[in-house]
């Protein structure tokens, strides 16, 4: 018999995170990383108030000692043999639209930080969970996701502290795709290639209708519904886009 | 009130296509375009008898007069005024894996017919049925779906009169994403990179776990996925492969 | 000893194609192919009365019996054995920038004829002779470069006639390159991403510096390059653009 | 009148660095970037005693302030008012092909450091040295020149430590390219796709024609060939590998 397994999403902000979690909720005990508790305690709190269970961690995914402890206390809370059904990357540094010779080191640095050494330390630490999973015959293919952009797989002028970082997340994701697809585990790459309809983009595109962002709980459905695709029948990348938008 | 939608398949073979007639056909009327009637009587008969409804109409898709040829039956069998809620380009031609030197100019041009001519064919002949089920206010956005392979993206040596005809539908199918997303229409490319698990494949890759190859079934759900989308959330491309497949 | 060896140019309208001749007339002879005598006669003589040779032939390169027919001249012309340095293929079709609902069919498909079909007899017909110019020892390795364009790797709303016809080519280059290089055959592609400053777009980008547009002197220096890149070192893509243009 | 220019070469191990740094010295004096004396000491006096210019310093382009010093170094040598026809740069980081469950975090945020956040330092440096070439009208547009490799467009299984940080570098080029082509620098990346023919290398391929392997000195052939392309024709990427190399 299987025991139960978990989902992990780190960058649980008020947008594609929040959703994702709430989705995979409705199936798995959530664990919700997030640097400060106000990022992840109001969705905890909704989440088990509703029926679900989803703990939330303190964890800055740049740094491995802090992901570690991540991993240390999920197993304090779900066992030491816990296996992870999925686990979700949705974390991304404070890059800066700049021109490059006024882009402080440390904005580059740190945008590289969490999109590239996070999804590393995120993916050392939940990848033998997600094997686990696999191990104890998880419905579905146990899946490590990583959230893209536009930036993904273009660079712009003014973005190279997004780009750069976004470039090389996806080259994990490629990487491990795969070396842990043979193994059972489904990696992917979603590239979100428009603008995400929440609080914070209110004000934006004014005068557009309301198709033209894109929805979190769509987004989440298609991070689910990758999830749920069989070991025959494995996407590494989707992009995802209003209908109106231009590319 | 929204008059009855119909579903399309172009390429109707044994397994891609008989898998996502067979899933659209559990909602939609659908339209079988093969180029002998043997290719689609035998799905006819087995959709229509588990409840479903289908017709099959013989139609080269190379062939201009013989897809106006097909529209004007699914007119006169659905009505003039007839949408469409869904329509998948899954047609292939004739090519040949060949030392460049020796390929024979009908089977480059034959090729590039149906995959390229037969996608233009289709797609002008479709599109009107698609844009009358926006307007006719269909539960899922209208769909037009392209059948791409691992030679849509990738040219090989040896390859060439199969890869000129998908990187020229894939081309296809990114400028009508882009023109027709707009107006409420779906388009999609899917990357099938991988053998599919059917008949005519039974004896390859011998040896290796029956996970090796593409489920066709789970090929049609990624289809119907991509259908059921909302216009906030639309994907162009996907790529499918079995978890096994080097790449 | 090696014969002379030639190098042949399809497609010399007013632009590249002229340029690239007259670069690779001052080493080789140069055969000039083009629909009808007004496109290569003024060069010809141009670059017959320079110290080069010239010969033209009217060449329908979507036709094959056209296209043996040129060769056929050719070995008149520089001997049965007569083997190539270069063959440039620069030709394009007729497009049309059009809603896709109203492009004519003949517009779409001949379009392809010439980028995609006619980019596979022009290669089936100067191969032979590259090859030949390998044995002969050509001082540089013999080179079959294709004209491409930014709708060989982007294909825009509006723009399908012409970019299934590009994107073709690009794939036709890939094969061939994988399968040819091997043999000593440099194939290359081109991707020109902008206005080339010829007559007919003289009066394009008005108020822009003349460094905003491509000059096809700088195009034929590229072609040139990439012609003398040693076998240790052979380029398949490159992409051009003034240093201005957005991207 | 214009000042003297200067290049810059970041990494100049035995092969293309050393390569590139003697192509460039034949035009302009050149500052030598290596961490180790003894990776630039042979070469500055191999050029210095051929009648070239050069200086080494060392630095470690993956920490601001030894980049900084270096141009400190620079402008003693040269004057405050040093411009630069060329930047190229060469590094990367010590990565390692290891399943990814046992790959090292220092491993890992090593090689990030010198190709992602060593390219960022680096290109912060000298740009305001390249754009003085741009003042000081330079015969040729200055150039900053990125090399790439295989693994700059592919990420494959066990090498997630390499692709990511040249991924970046990557996304940082197009980027720079972008912002810095309208004032007048050309920006490029070249992706070196095989193996080099060096010291270290040799008992690699054995049995291989040595053409199988990229020629150094080709490879600076192609640099220099970027360098010299005028600001209406800028390439920003080429690839190069040997002509019998399977891609």
């Amino acid at each position: 018999m299987s025991s139960k397994l978990i989902a992990i999403v780190a960058g649980v902000g008020p947008g594609t995170g929040a959703s994702v979690a709430r989705k995979f909720a409705a199936t798995y005990p959530v664990v919700l990383l997030a640097r400060k508790p106000e990022s992840y305690e109001p969705l905890a709190k909704e989440i088990n108030s509703n029926g679900g269970k989803a703990i939330g961690i303190s964890t800055d995914v740049a740094d491995s000692s802090s992901v570690k402890n991540a991993v240390q206390k999920i197993k304090e809370e779900f066992g030491n043999d816990v296996g992870a059904a999925a686990a979700i990357f949705n974390a991304s540094g404070g890059f800066r639209r700049s021109p490059f010779l006024e882009l402080p080191e440390d904005v580059f640095t740190s945008s590289l930080a969490v999109s590239a050494t996070g999804g590393f330390h995120f993916s050392q630490a939940t990848l033998p969970l997600l094997l686990k999973g696999v191990e104890q015959k998880s419905k579905y293919p146990p899946s490590l996701i990583f959230t893209g952009a536009t930036a993904s797989v273009k660079s712009n002028a003014l973005m190279a502290s997004f780009a750069t970082g976004k470039w090389a997340l996806r080259a994990l994701s490629q990487s491990l795709a795969k070396e842990f697809g043979p193994q059972g585990v489904h990696v992917s790459h979603v590239v979100v290639d428009g603008v995400i309809d929440i609080e914070r983009t209110k004000e934006w595109m004014k005068g557009m209708p309301k198709e033209a962002k894109l929805s979190p709980e769509g987004i989440a459905n298609d991070y689910w519904y990758l999830h749920t695709q069989p070991v025959t029948n494995f996407t590494w990348e989707i992009d995802l886009r209003p209908a109106v938008e231009k590319w």
